[in-house]
């Protein structure tokens, strides 16, 4: 389950609106599954930037009327995050500010540069004070040193140095722009309310505020919202489209539209694959909770089995309950999810899952479901094997630590304890997906997950990573 | 949908167990459906009681070592609540604990009763001072006046002169101590782990902590738990069982079991009488997430129709989110509900809920349904009309807030605006509990809610309500 | 030095004033050397009581606008206080308040009753449950339990009941109460600002919001102020006036009047006396700051002999400093005293100090001064050997662990190093004081801890403090 | 007096002692009086340097074991502020530290930098993101940016940049490093602790932890502490001393040494001076607490009449109370200060205060006292009129609001309304000194506030000071 992957960022930015950061809070609030460790907003008056970057929830921070209050101004952009790049320090929590000359420039990053060390290590040596470890800020210290006269060009210029995912919005004195990466790997919508021009992450950020839906942004395009409009940028050389295949197997909102389809949709689409694909005699249908639901209601319709909710989660597990002691580890509490034995007693069940990462969650639920008198488990899995570490912004684990890689599909299904373990195919889910079948030389999505093709170079990677610290600083909240 | 209605409280409490207040944490995050304003456990070492009270979940501070290493001792009790009888301030916060001739007690408390007003005003003519205005207090306070030689003696008396509903557990420095009224109105269940004897609201805090289910305290039962071994006592002249029907319906959660089944079970078996008494022509069966799921399922399976999510719930909602301006407030902010629009668009669509209490919530989810194309929209609910408020711990809006009581069913269908309204026939939930019919005389549930038949007298609301404040201290927290 | 005694409250109330609680906050701050670890007021708005009750000091919590907003009306009483009987738990902090039948009662009291545990025994045998671990919820229980029908008989009824120490300030909903001991062991007075009645601890109280001093209360003097005016009762049967002599000698501050003459006259007299008893060669008069600063003054005039500062003080100071390692520990550090070098070298000393409690400052500070280069170091105390505890609200340590109680004049001397050691005679003391002498069979102050001759009887004492503890329960703040 | 003055910092630093960080925050707690606003520490532990920066006093923070625990290392330098340059937001707080090619730099920096708006403009067009609104951070950047391979070439580039008062102390990966301005404006000791070296603001930070003092640094020399030893350097152009002379008359604690004699004793002998210039008859000497004090015994002792303590000041002073109605601050509540009655009433006073800034506390004062009785009020200033502001790190007003620089010595008295207002001469204060007169061509001190003769040049102020601001972003704390 994909619980093991973590999605870096969601971003949100409005132009003139007279409640652009309430908005922009709720529109974060409604982009909290992107990041839940820390939520930060911007705004700026037409004199000052006002800024709030906090730890936690929006909830937890930005329903206060106060705080809203505090960030006053037209225009304003936001962030919730994971820490990827960087620890989780106060200092790390976007958007990053810097003061430039000719005015602020706040800043707010989806994704994962994969030059930023060596860039980081260059600027340093020329004289550059990083204020943070991320390396969302290396692309605020290239816009300081571009010597090109106009702000829109010193960006484009650092643009152009940075390799990557990267789906930002950033704010100025005058402008709102966007900026996504020339695949397109991480993911960015313009919007808009009562004429207000809105830059966010997903659909379901524009939903929750009641704005109109207006278009994806393209791969590559730059777009600068000004008080006289929207005007689009194309200033990269045209790549082909790679949008991140996770999104739709597990990132994005079920409700958030992508490509004219919900991400709902595709998902179910991946059931029905799956259900093609595996051939199992089973009893009921029951999806690890929530990621797995329409998949597993995709599957339940097309293998004519009863869709069922045999595990049920806790959702209010939301910061990590620690185990005192190590009789209580013993016990191997069920902080998050329990069974509903009635549904699971004397059944085979096909157990849904959308993917496997370090497959240590399904060890526990294969045997909580033998526990309660399963008859049979079938782990049917969504989508391939992850056997490749992702370097765009998903925090996934070491490549050593992925159940894939370490064990062949027999083992894994050992591991696991299940009776039958099936993966769906990758041509399945690009069938999934709509597509006729994956283009091996163009592929249509950033797959590499599945199968170690990358999109772009990973320059950071081949630069020692461990040749220096980001900081020798360590400071408390 | 059951929203409307807030529970009043869950209880736990071990006795033996070297880890008992991390296990209570635990059994207490378990029960953390059942109340998230409010936490509290009180521990004993032996020599000395520890407490520990505060607003929030469980998990703010519960999941903490130093506070659990704080709670020292072999033996504890906790308690979530929602403010019924008195407000949110720190004073009320369960465990209640008094210092009593001969030991301390705690106290936790699930339920309401209804002569609590009368009792307190006739203490306080005593010369009672009361540190909270819970109608807990009472309780302890009547404790401590009773002249018999033992606590437990003491704490029976006291029980005598109670009404109303209360599945309550104690901590002296000898015992814990598990009372259940004599109607079984609220729930109360005996576990053990390892030997350690625990009481509890649910089966699901059992299973968190892998403990084992033993069985259901019994209406009017007081099970004592000491060193020597569990007693049980039937002070009270013996009353036919009422236990609540919205524990059922709506509050418990749905993997723990009741009368041997699940309540998932029950749910699953109302959303079939349902789809039995409703006809409806439909495409898609579609619930309110997350407590209509299990009705909706079964409503499916009957009706034959595909079962999808086409409502996505954000489950950070968690602290209200302030609407700072009142351009924001008409902009109708969809914070917990959106629309899955490509499973709704064009569709005739059955909308399941597990009850309606002020509406309000069914207004907006109907109107989403419309604008996100749907072509019909018919609303059942998996339980019959509400017309009556709850006086046993559930917090239920004023009789004149109530939709059923302030419109005949066509006036319900229109202020929610769908194209049909069913509400599940009183026989229909009868039958789907597993009973032949509704016995009129000795009803099987406490169903007052539907029916205006409580099943006990109603002291306090004879009494003048508005008489006398419960307390003149106002305290910030 | 007398900073091993600690005062137990400072008490202040007012009536009839539109900024009662900022007023009460104010004057609360001037008498802040009465105790400094909690602080709390309570205001009545001729509705509701309002109470905030907090750790720390005055400014830490009521220069906060907000607070003073939330404690409404035009009546509040207050209290800054250490902890002598009862822990530091937030349950302690004063005013307590009580629902009492007939309207709230609140309630703050300097001093310390002498026989509260064995009441308190009484009380939880008959029923009462406390609050609090503070002999000043007798009170308010006694109070509870009386059936006169008005508050003011019922309160009168209370206070017979009592012993030992106590300057108290009620608030009820008609009324402002103040009450002195019998023996008028602690202080206080009446003072009025634009006609609203002020009771409090010290004229300074009243100098910092310029209130008008209008006179002492009296011994066993009832004062009530309503509406109508001030009433004057007498209830108890007359005993002659003992004050405490150490309210002179250490703990009121300079700057307020007692019997018509500012505290520093009296110490300054103290000096003087104590320049007559002793005959001492020396260069130079240097002060134990702050406390011993006016004795020394006194002395250095008598004696003439140069007054300077050669101990400077850090006013900073206020919680304490944990030394963190033992190495740091046995550096001796000088956290609150440095020597002023220059003008101690080479230099006989006159070291004036108030008072010797356990002598372990006063080691210290003599040790320093040899360093310093001092050629002779003369100890010299304004006041007689502290040989006894206390027991009406002055937190002194056990008998065996004061100075005069474990060692003769010279082994006293040679605990501490110094040349000499002299301390002023009792007789000494009264002659300070304006009397002719010490009246040995109604001596005209409380000056057990030289004499061991107590004004009252010491019930709790005899009643063997270790049979119950007050309270089963500890709770985190 | 001089509370109008605020000085902006004091400075610590100490190499090669297992316990760095807990003697810094000790010897900041000695430096508290320099500045209460903030306190930082940052520690090096061979591989990692750790950061606590807070608002607030030492004590608040930095007495918990758990902090000083988190800050390992055998070095550490700290920092005591007001806010002068940049305002009191947490980026502001020193020590600054930036992460440069080739290791860390942490920097503290009591002073302020005459030409630092000038240079960040400069850095800022060149590229350089500023954190903070410091001028200390222009000396990081000005670092950063220094292409010498070794660090502390770097360093004295950086150095030889910037112009004012600068004592500053800096951590590197191998260095503690001291500076102190070509001019000494401000101060800067050496001192150690068992072998380990120490560079601290002033001597009773040596005191507080038992150190010994070893010299004072020279003007214009940068001391380099490494594990082999100390290094002194002397990169700057000789110029004359010209220590800041308001240390001597009020900022620096009156135990420090500085030139081989107390504090004490220079403000003493100022006393001693203004007795003689003055001619006044009077009955009593009362100083304004605490830093009239020395001045006032001195003065007492050359005019022959008794020193007595005749204004207490209420030390529990610390944040500041809002007053909050207009009827409360009508009442000129006296927070601060309140008369001892019986020292004035019916006396001729001589009220003696070490400066006169505003001149707003010494009106209010000499009210109070005529208030109290006193016949004559004779104000006597142990320093000249300050007709000039600082700019060099003391916090002064603006040049319009020091009252000498708006009215006639006769219009100071009648604003001031006392009997008489003497100053000592300027002549005085330099005898006072030791010194025979003031140097015309190279006055032996900064005494510019006296006599507009400031010892740099003040670029900025040339430089328009409303041009920019220093940063766009405002965010809370």
């Amino acid at each position: 389950m994909s619980e093991g992957l973590r999605e870096n960022c969601g971003v949100f930015g409005i132009f003139g609106h007279e409640d652009a950061s309430a908005l922009t809070a709720l529109g974060l609030h409604a982009l909290q599954h992107r990041g839940q460790e820390a939520v930060g907003i911007v705004s700026f008056d037409g004199l000052q930037f006002f800024a709030e970057r906090k730890l936690g929830l929006v909830g937890d921070h930005f329903s206060n009327p106060n705080v809203i209050a505090r960030l006053s101004g037209s225009s304003a952009i936001g962030h919730v995050r994971y820490a990827t790049t960087g620890n989780t320090a106060l200092r790390n929590i976007q958007p990053l500010f810097a003061d430039l000359w000719g005015g602020g420039l706040a800043c707010a990053h989806n994704g994962n540069l994969t030059n930023s060390r060596m860039l980081r290590a260059e600027l340093v040596r020329a004289g550059a004070i990083f204020q943070s470890t991320s390396d969302t800020e290396t692309i605020l210290q290239l816009v300081a040193r571009d010597r090109s006269p106009r702000m829109i060009e010193r960006l484009i210029g650092a643009l152009h140095q940075i390799e990557g995912a990267f789906a930002l919005v950033f704010l100025t004195t005058k402008k709102l722009i966007g900026v996504r990466d020339p695949h397109g790997i991480r993911p960015l919508v313009l919007g808009s309310l009562n004429g207000a021009p809105i830059l966010t992450s997903e659909t379901c950020a524009l939903d929750i505020i009641g704005a109109k839906f207006e278009r994806e942004i393209d791969p590559g395009e730059v777009v600068v919202v000004t008080e006289d409009g929207i005007e689009s940028l194309k200033p990269f050389p045209p790549k082909h489209p790679r949008p991140c295949i996770f999104e739709r197997i597990y990132f994005a909102r079920p409700d958030s539209i992508v490509d004219g389809k919900s991400i709902y949709d595709y998902r179910h689409a991946l059931g029905r694959e799956l259900a093609q694909e595996a051939s199992v005699e089973a009893d009921v249908v029951i999806p690890v909770p929530d990621s797995g639901v329409p998949a597993a209601i995709g599957y339940a319709i097309t293998a004519n089995l009863p869709f069922e909710l045999g595990i049920i989660r806790n959702h209010y597990v939301g910061r990590t309950f620690i185990q005192p002691t190590q009789k209580i580890r013993e016990l191997g509490v069920r902080l998050k999810h329990n069974i509903n034995r009635s549904r699971v007693n004397g059944k085979r069940v096909v157990l849904i899952d959308d993917s496997i990462v370090r497959g240590t969650t399904s060890v526990k639920l294969v045997r909580m479901m033998y526990e309660a008198g399963a008859k049979e488990v079938h782990f049917c899995v969504a989508s391939p094997p992850i056997c490749h570490p992702d370097f765009y912004g998903i925090d996934t684990p070491l490549e050593e630590e992925l159940l894939a890689s370490q064990y062949s599909l027999d083992g894994m299904r050992d591991f696991i304890g299940a009776d039958s373990l099936t993966f769906l195919s990758l041509e399945g889910v690009y069938r999934a997906m709509g597509m006729e079948s994956r283009d091996i030389n163009r592929p249509q999505f950033a797959d590499h997950c599945f199968t170690g093709d990358y999109p772009t170079r990973l320059v950071d990677e081949s630069y020692d990573r461990h040749q220096d610290q980001l900081s020798l600083l360590t400071e408390s909240a």
